[in-house]
């Protein structure tokens, strides 16, 4: 039997990425994100949403840049800090000790110590209401090299990204494989 | 030591949602997309994004009108499938068995036996390259009985959803919890 629980920006899953930028006197800021997602193929892009309050609001229309390092589990003490902190108050990186490195493609810190990293210049925004839609061509993916599988893309589990629930305000882990994509066209 | 991978739609994770539409004759049509996310908080709105060739696609233009239903892993394989025949070809609720229902608020039909669905109005499209953006206001979040917690809220381990990981082409399940959000204000 389904309840309704009325109009609310509810579903799951969310990513956890971390949204670098610089601000107008180049000190590099990070936030955490999780209204994300990728939005095309070609050009490969992804989506942000933020709220105009943000500090990285200003910063990415400022330099049309931005990257997104996804934060593994063992930092998610660190990327929970930077979705709550403001850049406007506080120096992130310098606080948590995670460094900013600037991106070779775009003028946007990416964080180090997180495995997994996209470059992505700013192609569209969008206002939709309380938050803003960001586009960002992607124009290069960084991964650390021991987190790459065999076939040469980063291993999910070794990856070890983990998820956000709306409204609950939850994280939790990705789970095991549990199967290949693209292969029931003749199940039924 | 990163490794530049090149420009690539490639970022994990992704979620994996069944978006249902009517067609020009009123006929329920069902299918899968992982480039998607929420996009913005007040209106409640997410974006999915399509390519022109899908029959959703035209689908939506027309009735302005989708839902999102979520996919356990228990029906995975239907879920693999959506993603793969056309709704041009194929009547897939008829082909799965699945049941199509009619959204209380929107011109678009759910799958019965996916436990949370959103019913969305088109608010917004974007072009961006091979793939449209849309933008669609949640006007309803329909969650089965069974899987709400003691908070009034889904249960993300009873929902069951799972994820899909770009280029690798393969799905993970959702693990268990590992901490609450916005807890870390005053770590550093």
């Amino acid at each position: 039997m389904k309840k309704s629980l009325g109009a609310k920006a509810l579903v799951y899953p969310s990513p956890v990425w971390c949204i670098g930028s610089y601000d107008a006197d180049g000190r590099p800021n990070v936030m955490t994100a999780a209204w994300a997602g990728i939005c095309c193929s070609k050009p490969p892009a992804v989506t942000v949403a933020l709220r105009k309050a943000t500090y990285t609001y200003g910063n990415i229309m400022s330099t049309k840049a931005y990257t997104v390092s996804v934060p593994p589990q063992k930092y998610i003490r660190e990327a929970d800090y930077f979705g709550i902190a403001s850049g406007k108050t506080v120096d992130k990186f310098e606080a948590t000790g995670l460094t900013p490195v600037k991106a070779a493609k775009v003028n946007a810190p990416y964080v180090d110590e997180f495995p997994m990293v996209l470059e992505c210049r700013l192609i569209h925004t969008l206002e939709i209401g309380l938050h803003t839609l960001f586009v960002g061509e992607i124009l290069d993916v960084k991964v650390d090299d021991d987190i790459l599988a065999e076939n040469g893309l980063p291993d999910m589990m070794k990856l070890d990204p983990f998820l956000y629930t709306a409204e609950n305000r939850t994280y939790h882990g990705v789970g095991d494989y549990v199967g290949k994509a693209y292969t029931n066209a003749k199940s039924f």
